[in-house]
This record gives structure tokens, C-alpha cells and sequence, in this order.
């Protein structure tokens, strides 16, 4: 019972790489909002496989269809079921690894935890787990759009070594969308694309960084003490496959500054609405949203799967050693941009949900 | 409903700074453990305000007293209350915040979100909070010694700009407590013990790192896809008071190696133990501990309350000028060293029972 | 875990019938309810042992103390703790029963989850658990009365063979509370009391059923397909010690009509309220409240621990015979009737919030 | 989210009566258990209209596909997803239904609530909405007879005035299935289809009584206070569409009898097992299960939707007259007993892995 996330709105995903297919239930989701369906087909093409050049080429058409939960492109205010079939599958690709257990990957873990593991793929370890990830945030994106007119924007602020220079509280989703590596500075964007086609080329692999930024997100969500919304957002975060490290507002550079210094002081400002001079705080204060924009960063480890002979140890514990076929990102992180800003959405819709439950009977 | 937090072994927390007390009741815990009482009390010890030179000078003995859940030192497998009463409460140190809206503190934002908050203190957002979490997690410390020998060890790694040099796998809990800093490399200890003196006695605070080694933990801890052990350990430790980032193994620094070099080649090994040449993974692979050690690191900004002069606002949005009074650490980190220790306790304790459910009802 | 009731409003409760208390923490509660506590203490009062001469002569004060998420009488959003010491423990009395398992009590059944049990008195399988349960539906009612000037009515209507002839929709509260067996028939609770009294004396015990009528319930409460009212309703009161059944509006009697007979025709109305001539349904359709008055019984059996010689084993398994010392309750349910109405309120506000965060973010 | 039941082995279901489909995820299955997936369609089938003279005409084949979860019919311990598509949509049969709220169906309480309902059949309200649970609870089933041999056997023993007269613990699911109305007594059972058909033929419909046996549960299930067996069987039961009253054992008849009478006397036995003379407690004592056959009774009202005339009001809240159309059932009992065994199953698997999780990590 991991494969379920969010307390009011809530999903809960299924599905192995290979198999009948993947998807999601949305359950929660308010009744009477309008869903642009396209607009979740289109999340789901920012994510697909083989949709660029520096990902991998296996091609997948990844078609949602809504089982449920909707009527004329209405909510009902019932469960929401969206499924994707598999394609596509070339098992053949995996038969080494069901062998040899791939380094830094999920086989061996898989194996140690449940005895078994999928034929082949990395079965639910895969990203293609995060469909279902994806489909649900799409709907959380448009709940929250007509609740505050909030937006969430992620980008690829660093691939390997290199960083791109931006404001981040200007970039635009066309900016992100405007290349294949979804980083809005466009001199870096070249060079990171350049460098993941050599580092593919050598049958290896690289990381990096996904920033991400809320605007205008509703002041007060949060449940503190442990349901914090930066605390939700970085398990949302973390639960993504790859991730080493989590950030809010200053985050691991707070440490340098003293307290004067890191504090954000607040403006002049009407009653009930708040703002700050800097925003050190990311936009979350003793685990609430206070209206200042939302920032976080993520790191992603370089993708474990690489053509590059490894060693490692089979299933009965002998060393052996392994070069991946199958079709492989060399980089993650393009593909990751939609995965982020999805989870993002999830957690502040789950939230807004909670908060309106709690702290909105009256208003006295 | 954010003060529960676990899923099988679950505390639920309670209390405000001010006020007849707070406490936790554990939930779930496994009938017929043996509880030291006096390892609660000690560890709350470690947590409490006047300990050292550099903590807040508020005397507070925090004595624990437990109301139920243990027959004659063992548990009954019912809910195991504890609370520890107020004391020392001096209001009138809080008399200005009341007023003046705390820079980068919770003020603002519980009133924002409740439209009232605590009359002083910081209510519930106060580091006593945490309480509960410490004399909580002393159980799930004890739970995981007599399951699987599992110890867990955090320490200060940093202050400000000053860092420990050690090898984090051979931190003991001996060299934690060896002095007031809870820093393992006393050379580091004493330099950071000066600066946050100095700091101090400037009105002003920091900000630091803590670092967390668990030895001996179960191998196939973590509920894929999104209980992995990580997103879960980032959720606990994000839910702690002043946390802005979270790193597991080789946290953002994995984002400078390519895959080559970053994956850990397993070793040769007995069938259903693993082992690996190196730890980038921090002990955790898929979402799931391979029984390698797991080693994260969380980032805590410098406190808030600071005795310097600060820009703010009042309830009603008009500008004001703020130098609390009160009696405030300078620097959270060596207090939070035992928040830290706990709260992995109770995800790992947590996880060891979900585990056990679902996956040891049969062995073949 | 299984200490945790509610979704949005939560209560977790612990404490044995021996130990150092009893309590409850009330997680979820709106902010800037103005909470009366002298209504909670008169809700333990209803419940507590030792207010009558037909039930057990225990004298316990069950004084509440609440130690925390309240500010001058006004909720903060945060947990609110209550707490009731133990007092006029005699352990002694119960020293046969840790030898002899009880019919029909919990005896046996714990020792056999848990391995272990509390060494006198029930432990937690003891009435004294639900002091919190009494406590928590008190905030509760509180909510409740507030939101929609809902009231909750439960009352004895059946004592063994004796049952009160009345309209349920007319009790009030001062017809409960005007006689020590809580049944609003004055001529039946004569009959009662003294039946009740007459079976004590024999060192036997008797059972019966509670009613309650729930005025002003909101409309739109509920949770289908699982969480349905009258599911949450049922789980609720069957939790309750000494149950045996339940029946929402026509109940069992349902069976004995075609559902033209059984159908509740509607009333012409306004749009958004809706009415019907009959209550078959119990004001519950769907899963969901129509607005009309919410109607359930509980059937609770003859009270396990009686003084009567009874055939039994002792922990060995050995035959044994047992005749209870003690100080028991001939028939709980005077006693269980504010029981039965925090259990009803607690589901209802619940369900307030719920239905809230869901379904009311937007009018049109 | 009230479509998630269970905590650690949990069903999401989604799906209207109209649409795409309806389905399930289980998750928290145990890895390596042995699914017969025919047993999966024929409890399905046991459930499915059309599938004889007495139940709906609508012809349904209701193939389920298993889309994740399995590798060769073994579980993976990921999520178990299983949909089965809708056909034989007619919605113009409900067209009248769409102004004419059903009398003590969930028209209007979905309109209520919700602002929106689905445009015919009953979307989320219709017992199509059970094939989840019933795939779900088939899951569950072959869990319970790897882990104690255990087997749950439902049947109708009473329609409307007709009532079976046999040995409960004495019924076989052969016998259950020998007759389309599910009742294992033939003259019964002649008796209530004769009367199912004349009932059904007056445009009219019938309630009655499901009884359900669990042989061989497994000692200690159950977790007080809150998730008492007892009580998390009655939300199961009580969530089933048309339900109207539960009864665990003596049920409301326990009330006839005293303590000395209804107790339920321990026989001698070996230490560790518990039986017990007469099973009063139907196999639950203090919330726990007892190891004695658990005994349930539920009470189904008459079918809501009926072909005869009937007064009520349309979406406007003006009088109108509804003779339903469609083809519905004249009784839901024959097809409602698989929902009712899958459900007891569904609650009984999870309590044994919520046990296994709790009690079972060690032994002494």
C-alpha cells in the first residue's frame, strides 16, 4: 500500500513497464470543474519516450484513456480512471539484467524485498511508472488554475556541469517547452544537449537539477506539524525515481547566511495578505504558504541503466559483469520537467482541499 | 490532521509552548518490548532547552511521564502515552511578537491559515513540538535494536562555515555527546562552539548540517511508489522546525558524476544479502534499503528570533521595527540532533512493520 | 494503529483502566470555535461510573483536564489534548480474572493477539477507554451545533424484554437525562430500573438497545462508495464495547415490505432541499444525508462480567470456575448513551469537513 | 476519496454504470502468492445481471482483464489492476429518470451533494460499482486459504417473509450454488424464486437477509479500539448498496438474553488455541477474532428502482410520477451474496497482514 499519494485528492497508480498497461484513479477531485482532456494527452506527450533526439527511442504513443469519473468534460466528483496501454516492448533487451542485477538500479532490491521481480524492465521501478503520476497531476494543474490562478512552472536548471543562467521567477512554460532539454536559457539548453549526446554516445549517463517555481499559490496551505507543505513537497519530490536531494527557498546555502541576514522581512502590506522583501523562505513559513512564490530544486542522480560494461552479481550472489542493450536515457531529466511540476501540483491541490476543509466553514 | 504522522507504527502528537503541556501517544507498537524508560528520558535530555552554554538559557527539565500502554516496563501493543508539563513560562517575553509579525517565523502564517494563533511562543511552532517526537522515536530506537541490531547516529557536520573533517561510518554515539555542540571532530566542535557564542552575543544566529548514519538496517525497508524509504525519510526530516534541504547518499554532488562513476558495482555476496563497493545510493535503491548503511544529510537554516533589530510588520500590515526578547538559541543544530536521530527511527520502525505485513506471512 | 478514528477530524485515544489515565487527542478541529468546557465535563459526567445505584459503584470523578489547542476558550486549528486521571484502583478485585479468561470479555482474545494483557480491570478493553471518545464528541457536538444548529438525541429503548413506547422524533434531551436509565418513557424506565436492579441482584447482568435521532443534519454528507454515512456510522457504534448490531432507519424491518411500501415518496420543495413522507431510509440515501432526521439503533448485549459462578479455562487452557468480585455494571447502557451520541457526532463532523473540502471550494 | 477501502491491503475502485468501464487496484498484496485468475471471473460471473430469470435482463459478460500486478499468475506485491468494460448501455431507458428523482434511490442525494450526477443508470450508485469489490475480494479469498485454510460461504436465508431453515455452520458453496436464488435450502429457496418472480411481475420488488460464515479465521484479527473486527466488518457490509442492518453473532436477539445466558463458556483446550461452547460472540470477543466461526447477518431493503408508479419529485423540486423503465432487479440478494463474501474477505485479509505486521515480529 505505497501506491497511493495525497490525503483528500489522492491517486493511486499501477502498472509495470511491461504488461497490459499503466494509469491512475484520481479520487477526491471536486465536482463540476471543467477538464481540458487534451491538456492531460499533452502532459503525457511531455513525458513520452522517443519524444526527442537525447531520450530514449523507444516510441510510445502513451494514449490516455478516461474510464470514469466525468461527464461531458465535467467532474463528477467520483473516481477519475485514466489507463495508457503498453507498446512497444522488446523483453528480449532485458534478459541480462533479469540475470544480472543492474548496479544503483531497483533489481536487486526488488528481489530482496519481495522475492520476486518483474520479467523484465525494471517492471514497476520504471519510469514509465510515473504515467499515472503525470495523468493525475494534469487534472490537479486545472483544479488548482481555477482556484487561484496558480501555475507551476519547472525547468532543467543544471545538466552534469552545466548551469543555466536565468531568473528564475521569470521563466515561462514556452521558454521551457522551446527545446528538447527544457532549460529556458537557450545558450545553455545547446550545450546540454550537446553534452548528453556525447555522454549517450559513450554509453553512459548524467544528472542534474530541476528548479521549480509556484505562482500565485494560495497563503495558508500546509498542515503543520508533520504535514508541512514543504515536507509533503519533498517526499512528492523524493518519490520520483532517481532523485538524491531536495531543496526549499535558500535551501543547503541557508547555512551561510546568519540570521539577519537569511530572514525575510516582511512589506508593508493590507491585512491578510503578506509579501517579503527576499524569499529566502521559498514561500513556505513554519510549514504554510504565505502567497510569496513557491521555489524548490530537485537532484537527479545520472540514470543508472548506461551501455558501459559494469561490474556486478547475478541473482545467486557471482560477480558478472553487464553492458545494457535495451534503449536507454542517457539523461532523465528532460523527460523528469513534467514529472516534477506534476507532483508539485498534486500535493498543493491535496492541500487547498485540506485547508478548505479545516479552516473555510466560516469566516467570522 | 497533520499530527499524526507513521502508517503502522504512527504518533500522534499535541501541545503548544505555553500551556499545561505537550506529549504523544505511540501507536502500534509491538506487544511484549521491553521499554528502558529511563532512554526516553535521557534522550529527551539531549533535546532539551538549557542544557549547554549555547542553547537557550529557558530551564526546562522536560520530565517524561508515561500513561499508559506498559505493564512493568513491557509493551501491552496498546497506545503508549506520554506527556511532559510546562514549565517556566515567562509570556511577557513575547509580549512585542505578539504584535510584530516574526521575520521568517511562523506568526504570520498560522494567523494567516487560522486566523488566531497562540498568545505566545510560537504555539505549536515551537521546537517544542517536538517533544513528542524524541520520546516517540526513543521507543522506535528500541524497537529497532531488538529487531535487527539497527543503530542510528546523527551528528553536526557543519556550522555556519565551519565543517567537521571525519568518516561519517565511523561516528560513534559516545563522539556525538563527547561535547556541546554534538560535533564528532573536536577540533571542528570547539571552533563551532566559538562561533556560535560570538554569533550569539551578537543578537544574531546560524544555520548548520546534520548528518545521519543508520547501521544494520534491515535489508527491503520502503513501499515503492511513493513510501520509497527516501521519500519518507525526506518527509520526516522536512517536517522538523528550520529544515530547508534534505540529500540521501550522494545528495546533489551525484548531479557532477556520469552514471559510470556514480553507480555502486555489488560486490560479491550470499544469495539475499548485498553488498556494494561504494554507498553513492546512501543505502537505499528503488525506494528500498539494501543493507548498506543509509547516510543523509538536512540543511537547518539560522533561527529566526534574533535579538537584532529587524524590519516587520504588525497584524495589521503596518511597518514596525522588532527585536525579540525572550530567551532563544542562537543555533538549533546541537538540539536537533536528537529530533533527527528520531524521527529516521520512526520511519525505519515504521517501514519494519510494514514490511513485516505484507511481505513475511509466508517464506518460500 | 488501531487507536485513530476520523478522516479530517481525528480522534486517537488511549489509556487503561489501570495506569495513569485515560485521553484523547482531537486532531483537525476548526479554528476560533468558541469551545464551553463545562459541556464536556458534563458529557464525562453522563458517561462516568458510579452515578446512580444501577451502576457500578465505582466512584470515579473522570475530571478532564485539556492541556492544549485552546486559547480563552477558543480553538487554535491545533491537536486539543484532554486527559482523566485513574483513581480508586483495586487491582485486588481482579486477581482471579488474570488466571480466569472471562466469557465473552477480552480476556482471551488479547492474550491471544498480543501475547500479553493488562493485569487488571480489561486494560483497554475496558468501558474507560471511551472517556475519550466522550470527550472528542463533545468538541464535536460543539462543531456541529455551530454549523448547522445540529443535535443528536440517543436514548435506552429497550431493556432486556421492557421497551419504551414513543415517537423517537420527539425526545428531547431533558426526557433523557430525567431518569438514571436514559429512557425517555417514563413508565418503561420505571419498569427498567427496577428490572436492571433486580437482575444485579441476582449477580447476572442484561442488555438492550440505544436509539438516536440526529435533528438538522446537513444535506451532502457521506462518502460513497465506501465511506457512506451509514458505513462510517455502523463502524463507529460497532466499535463501541458490547455491541451486537445496527440499523440504520427501517433496519431489519426493511425485509418486511416491497419496495413500493418501503420507498419514501418526495415531498414538493425547493430546489436544494429535499423532503419525504415516510423515513424508511433514515435520512440516509445513497450513503449520503438528505437532510431528513438521521435514525439508528445498536443493539449492546448483557454485560460479560457478572458475579454469578460461570464455567471457564484459566491461561493454561485448564477448566476453572469463575465468579467475578469486582464492581460491574448489571447493564451498560445507561452509561453507553453519551457513547452513542459522540460516536454519531464525531462521524457527522467528520463529515462536515470532508464534504466541505470537497465539495465546496466553488458555488456555481 | 471515500473509494479506497483497507490499510495495508487496499481496493481503489472507480467506474460509473455508464461509461468506459469499471475496475480496481489492489494493492498490498503479499509477493509470491498463487492467483488462479479463473476463480476471478467466477466470482464475477456469480455476481453479473442476466444471469438468470430472476435477476436483470441486462446481459453483461462483465470479462475482467488483469492490466498489472502478475507475472505468470504469481503476485508481485505491486498494484493488482483489473477492469471490466461496460456494454449494453441503454441510456435512453433512464432518460425519465434524469427529471424524475428515484424515491429512496441516490438521485437526489448525488444531486445534493455533488451539484452534477451522472447522466443515467446511476453512475457511482449503481451495483455495477461492485465488480471491484468482487475482483478484489477474489484476490482475497486465495490470500485467506494459503494463510489458514480459511473460507467465507454467504447465502440468502430470508426473502422478504420466506426463511431458510438450516444449520448455518453446515453450508457448503456447493449448496449455496446449487439454486439461482443462493439460498442452500431447496424448499426455501423454490419457495422465494416463485416469490422473487410474482413480485418482479407486479412491477414491484423485495428485500431479505445475507448470512455469512467465515470457517477457520485465524486467531487475534482484529485492532482495537477503532478497527475492532466487529467493527470494520459492519462498514464493510454497510457499504454495500441497499444494506439496511448488521448483526455479528446473537446480534439484536442477544439483547433477550442474560449474561449467565449469553455468555459464552471457554472449553478446555491446548494453550495458545481458544473454543468455546456456544458462539453467542460469533467469533469475536473484545473486537479480536477468537478463532470460533465468525457469524454476520445483513439486511438488504427492497430494490429502490421499480416499474410501478410512484410519486416524487424532478430536479426542480416539483411533483411528478416515476414508473422506472430499464431493467432492474426485483431483488439484489441472489446477485449480492458474492459482494457480501468478497467483502468479509476483503477486511479479514487485511486484518491478517495489519496482525502479521504488529504482533508477529518475534516470537518468545
Amino acid at each position: 500500500m505505497g501506491n497511493t499519494f495525497g490525503t483528500l485528492l489522492r491517486i493511486s497508480t499501477f502498472g509495470e513497464s511491461h504488461g497490459g498497461g499503466v494509469g491512475v484513479i484520481v479520487d477526491g477531485c471536486p465536482p463540476r470543474l471543467k477538464i481540458n482532456e487534451h491538456l492531460i494527452q499533452a502532459e503525457l506527450d511531455r513525458r513520452r519516450p522517443g519524444q526527442s533526439n537525447i531520450t530514449t527511442p523507444r516510441k510510445e504513443a502513451d494514449q490516455v484513456e478516461i474510464l470514469s469519473g466525468l461527464l461531458n468534460g465535467v467532474t463528477l466528483g467520483t473516481p477519475i480512471a485514466m489507463i495508457v496501454r503498453n507498446k512497444d516492448q522488446r523483453p528480449g533487451d532485458y534478459k541480462e539484467m533479469q540475470v544480472a542485477f543492474r548496479p544503483s538500479h531497483a533489481d536487486a532490491t526488488y528481489q530482496g524485498k519481495y522475492g520476486i521481480q518483474a520479467g523484465s524492465g525494471g517492471g514497476r521501478a520504471s519510469a514509465r511508472e510515473t504515467i499515472g503520476r503525470v495523468a493525475g497531476g494534469a487534472i490537479a494543474k486545472q483544479l488548482l488554475a481555477k482556484v487561484n490562478n496558480t501555475e507551476i512552472i519547472a525547468w532543467v536548471s543544471q545538466i552534469h556541469t552545466i548551469r543555466a543562467n536565468l531568473d528564475p521567477s521569470k521563466v515561462t512554460l514556452e521558454a521551457v517547452e522551446s527545446n528538447i532539454v527544457r532549460c529556458p536559457d537557450k545558450l545553455a539548453a545547446n550545450e546540454m544537449i550537446e553534452h548528453i549526446r556525447k555522454i549517450g554516445n559513450q554509453g553512459d549517463s548524467c544528472g542534474g537539477i530541476i528548479e521549480c517555481i509556484v505562482h500565485h499559490p494560495p497563503i495558508g496551505l500546509g498542515m503543520p506539524v508533520f504535514d508541512k507543505l514543504e515536507a509533503d513537497l519533498a517526499k512528492a519530490l523524493m518519490s520520483l525515481p532517481a532523485t538524491k536531494g531536495f531543496e526549499i527557498g535558500s535551501g543547503f546555502s541557508s547555512i551561510l547566511l546568519k540570521g539577519s541576514e537569511h530572514n525575510d522581512p516582511f512589506l508593508e502590506s493590507n491585512q491578510g495578505s503578506l509579501s517579503t522583501a527576499t524569499n529566502n523562505s521559498g514561500g513556505i513559513q513554519g510549514g504554510i504558504s504565505n502567497g510569496e512564490k513557491i521555489h524548490l530544486r530537485i537532484a537527479f542522480k545520472p540514470t543508472a541503466t548506461i551501455r558501459k560494461a559494469q561490474k556486478t552479481i547475478n541473482s545467486l550472489g557471482s560477480p558478472t559483469i553487464l553492458a545494457a542493450k535495451g534503449r536507454h536515457d542517457p539523461c532523465v531529466l528532460p523527460r523528469a520537467v513534467p514529472m516534477v511540476d506534476s507532483m508539485v501540483a498534486l500535493v498543493l491541490a491535496d492541500h487547498v482541499l485540506r485547508q478548505q476543509g479545516q479552516c473555510k466553514l466560516w469566516k467570522d
